[in-house]
């Protein structure tokens, strides 16, 4: 199988749990374990999966560098999803579909950071272009806590296509945009909804910002330009979720 | 003087229009100079600091590392706050006193990407107990896109005593705890209010979290144990920052 080297605990922890990999083996510093590298053992061991005890030194040169937490796993690569099963996610769960939309997001750390807000506010998916965003790397897993391996993430070949299936499916998208009319907290995102935010410097793209039904700015105090990509998705995705709170 | 070198655009930047710290001088790459560099070197020229042409071999050497986007300062160490200056700038302001607590929070990278999003969300001042946090350092300073130079912060020998004269002079304390009986949501963050949030592994500590009015935690779904602590900090100050903006 093609594979994928994943390190660190939450990524090897969360991709067992979630069981949407096939891992081939684990490899583990054993020598200096933790109680919760002793949950891991016991679950993969659960699940029949090896675990194998190395040195720190033996994992640095597997993984490459030193960040690994004493734990890697021989992994599938990251099991991407369809803009359709992400749509079904909400259904199944009887929720209005809650998407996220990254418009050029290409930093591995920015990803997993939002994944991890956008899995804990409920996000059903994430769609990101194909091109010019950052991969589900094992460091986008990492920086995710693990998040990334339950969230849905969908990449694709025409982002604004899937945009215009995203509304013909009654979803609205909103934009964020710190030139938009709207405060993110007059806005009302209770319904079915998709929120785009665009890459770390750039912002959404016309073509994308185009497809969006309104723009939201996040209102803020003081000279500064604005917040970072991943605080300003936080920002957005939070006040969705404290309405859909409200709504059910 | 004692003096830091701060590096990268934003702190230089922003460190020349807060105008807090003295800086003796500026060295830059000229050769690939873009125009928000041109606005950098006109405002140096404008407060009489010298600007000084280098190599790009030469400001690795002098900062120690590559990450410095061409520009570095020689300025006086990070200008700290007291409690009683945080307390003044609301009052200066006409505002109640909206203070960010941090317990702990020892990486530099989070306290400069707190420090961003405090900024931008209109708290008056950070406060941090002495020992076991992260300094005001050059690399926290780029972390927070320079928000730091803005930003008053105060570094507090007893922190749990600072607390006290918080509650004295009419703050509430709500401290971010994911095992809080109440969400953020329904809490009343709308008057006089200082927000306790925890480093990056352990939350608050007990004594500290003794001296909360009340603790809130963010609603989440899914498996996963919590938000980051920066991205928690976030949203719990976006949302004080919401209820402000409705009672104004």
């Amino acid at each position: 199988m093609e594979s994928t080297l994943l390190w660190g605990y939450h990524p090897v922890y969360e991709a067992l749990r979630a069981g949407r990999r096939d891992i081939r083996a684990i490899h583990m510093v054993l020598e200096k374990i933790r109680p919760r590298g002793e949950e891991l053992i016991r679950l993969a061991r659960d699940t029949g999966i090896s675990v194998q005890g190395k040195s720190a030194q033996q994992v640095t040169a597997m993984v490459g560098h030193k960040r690994h937490q004493g734990v890697c796993a021989e992994a599938s690569t990251y099991p991407q999803s369809t803009l359709h099963e992400i749509l079904d996610l909400a259904q199944a769960g009887g929720r209005e579909p809650f998407v996220l939309v990254l418009d050029q997001v290409v930093d591995p750390q920015n990803l997993g950071a939002i994944a991890r807000t956008a899995f804990c506010a409920g996000i059903h998916g994430i769609l990101l272009p194909k091109h010019q965003s950052a991969p589900p790397s094992a460091a986008a897993s990492k920086a995710s806590a693990g998040a990334l391996e339950h969230i849905l993430v969908a990449y694709m070949t025409n982002l604004a296509d899937a945009l215009k299936r995203l509304k013909d499916a009654g979803v609205w998208l909103a934009g964020a945009d710190q030139d938009g009319p709207d405060s993110v907290f007059d806005a009302d995102l209770s319904g079915p909804l998709g929120i785009v935010v665009g890459g770390e410097e750039k912002g959404i793209r016309p073509l994308v910002k185009k497809q969006c039904d309104f723009l939201i700015h996040i209102p803020q105090t003081g000279p500064l330009g604005s917040l970072n990509a991943s605080t300003a998705a936080a920002v957005v995705m939070y006040e969705a979720f404290r309405q859909r709170c409200l709504q059910s």
